[in-house]
């Protein structure tokens, strides 16, 4: 009988597509291909499929135990680790796409921190009411201090991007205090994150959402941050205690925000965050897959790991399905 | 008599005046310190000095053959150069502070080149009526191929940046098609920009404000550039056929541009430029003096070439008034 693989995924080009195939046929597998408006039919062929390759927790739920590996094409698995039911097999594999991402998340996190310090909300209303005024106070990448909370691949391609630009320190801040490579000045443990606040100029959060980073920019530690700080979170909503940032954009106690996520999405029309002070919204675009290098690397990262399972080897971009990354 | 010099100027820190004292008093000079609500004084002050220190066109008219050298702390000096008659004296020497702001210009170009390529004038109004999508194409600053009109300071700041950040190819063009320092891919003369725009993603332009900049982004040469350029213009409004631009962003000939310098300045409230499509407009707010760093640098140019001044030496920023830079 044929090995089979479900590939459900929206961004695929012809050249991707060959590419799957090929490493599908040396991996001596067969793929049938799905775009988002054929979930039927990729719910009827996941049935006898051994891989799946997408980004949806309601396909993966129509799966039966004989699937023995899935594929995420996205960075953050937490629809995924939450709830062990979403998985009709126990040990079924899951991988993610870490490494995708960090190319065009670091970009977004350069732009709203440059939008933040060089006022850019201020202009906007300058701009909208077909003003003209120019003298606001600005600040510079070159010379500042950054945390980056998180240090897996959108953390640390930031932090080589803003020391390149002239950053006077990037704080890195993981579970385990260890040094991933050497972009970072310091790592400290998470045990020790109050430390990486007071002196923040900007605090960049790519944290993956897992219980224990929920709330973990707690009103204590928002506290914590110096008055000119900027608090960036490109990780999960969750991570932040949404009304203390809320009020500490409204009362000036920090200088500003940019959030591409947040709790929950969509964002309600009546939310106070619509209307916070200094705070640059986006609809979480900052992981966007038309990126054409973010879908080339995630279709790699899957024909690299596809050879790796029919050789019977280790996967490079397993989840510890506890842990949640 | 004493030797003096007349500071006027709005940004002076009591560090910067002490370090002008300093320099004042080792080149055998006695300052005086005046802030823009001081215009009168200024101009009493400045009958009886050899040196002038500020950026006032006004000022500089007032001043009689007796002063010297009026060193200016902007880069762009067009104003002082268009008309012979604002120098009482015809051989009063001339300098910029070019150098200054290829920091606070370079990041301005790196937010508003990731605004464009990652949409954010869409994004924007998603988000002023509260709505949530987000699967716009985004481009990226890796991989990008970047033409920059101008490779002075602000050019060379940018090209090195943009180099740091993955751009494929960043190419020069300037007056003499020297590469200056080792920033750029190539560096064209002016006469071959032509070939410099078919294949640019990006177009910067950084250019100073002289006869020979005027309207040198014709309509021809927009018509140049691929479907999928972005333009962007740091250096004068005057160097852009602004109808022509306006024309190629709302047919969608070209896809989006960033003007931080248009013609006139402050635009009229019902110029169309207001509502170009895919265009980020910033009120001249690039070279902002209000960045500790561009300040700090004007300052030690200005004291370094005042010892220069002292010692009879020829001055580092010195302008050549004819060609305007």
């Amino acid at each position: 009988m044929d090995r089979e693989i479900c590939i459900f995924q929206e961004f695929l080009t012809d050249d991707h597509k060959a590419r799957i195939r090929a490493a599908a046929e040396a991996a001596g597998f067969v793929p049938h291909f799905f775009t988002p408006d054929q979930m039927e039919e990729a719910k009827a062929c996941v049935q006898h499929c051994e891989v799946l390759y997408a980004h949806s927790p309601e396909l993966l739920r129509s799966a039966p135990a004989t699937l023995k590996w899935y594929c995420c094409s996205f960075a953050g698995v937490d629809p995924y680790c939450k709830d062990e039911s979403i998985f009709a097999a126990p040990d079924c594999l899951l991988t993610n796409s870490a490494g995708a991402y960090g190319v065009t998340i670091s970009e977004h996190l350069i732009m709203v921190i440059l939008m933040l310090m060089r006022r850019m909300p201020e202009y906007a209303d300058v701009v909208a009411r077909r003003g003209w005024s120019n003298q606001l106070p600005v600040r510079s990448i070159q010379g500042s201090h950054f945390t980056v909370l998180g240090t897996g691949d959108i953390g640390s391609t930031f932090a080589r991007k803003v020391k390149l630009l002239g950053a006077a320190s990037v704080t890195g801040v993981n579970r385990s205090g260890r040094t991933p490579g050497d972009v970072f000045d310091r790592v400290l443990p998470i045990s020790r994150l109050d430390e990486a606040l007071p002196d923040a100029h900007v605090l960049v959060m790519a944290l993956p959402g897992t219980p224990e980073t929920i709330g973990i920019l707690s009103r204590e530690r928002i506290a914590l941050l110096p008055a000119d700080a900027f608090v960036v979170n490109v990780g999960r909503g969750s991570a932040i205690d949404q009304p203390a940032l809320v009020e500490a954009l409204d009362t000036g106690r920090i200088a500003g925000a940019a959030l591409d996520v947040m709790t929950p999405e969509p964002l309600p029309a009546d939310d106070p965050l619509w209307t916070a002070r200094n705070l640059v919204l986006t609809p979480h675009v900052a992981g966007n897959m038309s990126l054409g290098y973010t879908c080339d690397r995630t279709v790699d990262m899957f024909c690299e790991d596809l050879a790796r399972y029919a050789a019977g080897e280790p996967l490079a971009h397993l989840v510890d399905r506890k842990r949640g990354y």
